[in-house]
């Protein structure tokens, strides 16, 4: 249950492209900030899971990890409350410019979303196209309809064009997922 | 933010007058499957979060954390959906016979629970007193009152008696908090 090391650690992967040449992950962390600070929700990033192999003690107040390895997660990255709401969801970036491949996702992330769904939490993507700079949200009900339809190892931009949502570039939140989440989920105007 | 590697890893520690001789952290993971495999719940143990600071590439497949360091979480253990509500814990064990010292949480781990409570989800500490084998599940609004109201460095065992639920011992889940917050939270029978 090892894996590569990707992406998720590289913060040199600056895209040039992009507005502010910020990660989507450095995005999300600053958005969820910005909303635990002005109370708006409470939505955390779990930390990687590493299985721990050895560990030094050199002195007793201290512990250092001499041997670990990343672990393939269980769940997703992403969850926390809105608005009283189990919100749980992966964000995941690509620098292709037509398609989001499905391998980015392992299958059991599709089956956790799939669960937090059927148990009335609110489940998605977040996939940020870098080098068009668009970013979408695309609930777990709407990809479960597509896998169920299709045979193919990628979605689709103009999948994500038709049926996700944008979510706009801010200054602060920087990516206001949960404007997007008003629109869909709470009856707000679009 | 270092913290000295604790109870958690602790798995020789196992107290001869529990009924199964299993660590409370051990019982939560068996309680969580058996939500998690019969459709009851999602409920997941967030990872240890570790700051990393080397990493070896051994090869292309694999790579090896050579450096890391345990950092003070920023929530809780716990968390997840049932019956589409947001369910968030921390769990404790404490080798005491009458009362839990409040040094073994964090203040932004009661903070955080706090915050949870005021969007609507439900937070509260699971607390097992090793030495008589009692398992209480004390609601953070519960907590709060008697940090408000006591200066106490510690929560006397019959505060819990007196405000807490007690987890019944059962086979299998093996510890049903899911059965209180029923009982306390969606209107069950006791």
């Amino acid at each position: 249950m090892r894996k590569i090391i990707g992406a998720r650690y590289n913060f040199k992967n600056i895209n040039t492209y992009a507005n502010r040449g910020m990660t989507l992950e450095a995005d999300l962390k600053a958005s969820n900030d910005y909303y635990l600070v002005n109370d708006i929700a409470v939505i955390y990033k779990k930390p990687t899971p590493i299985t721990i192999s050895k560990v030094n003690y050199p002195s007793r107040a201290e512990a250092v990890i001499k041997e670990g390895y990343f672990k393939t997660p269980s769940t997703t990255d992403y969850n926390g409350i809105y608005k009283g709401k189990y919100i749980d969801f992966e964000a995941k970036e690509t620098k292709l410019k037509t398609s989001f491949p499905l391998s980015n996702i392992h299958p059991h992330q599709i089956k956790h979303l799939e669960r937090i769904y059927k148990h009335g939490g609110i489940g998605f993507l977040i996939v940020r196209f870098t080098v068009i700079n668009k970013t979408f949200l695309l609930p777990i009900e709407i990809l479960l309809e597509f896998l169920n339809e299709n045979e193919r190892k990628s979605i689709p931009l103009s999948f994500f064009e038709q049926n996700g949502y944008i979510i706009k570039d801010k200054y602060n939140p920087r990516v206001d997922y949960l404007e997007v989440l008003d629109n869909v989920y709470f009856g707000g105007n679009l």
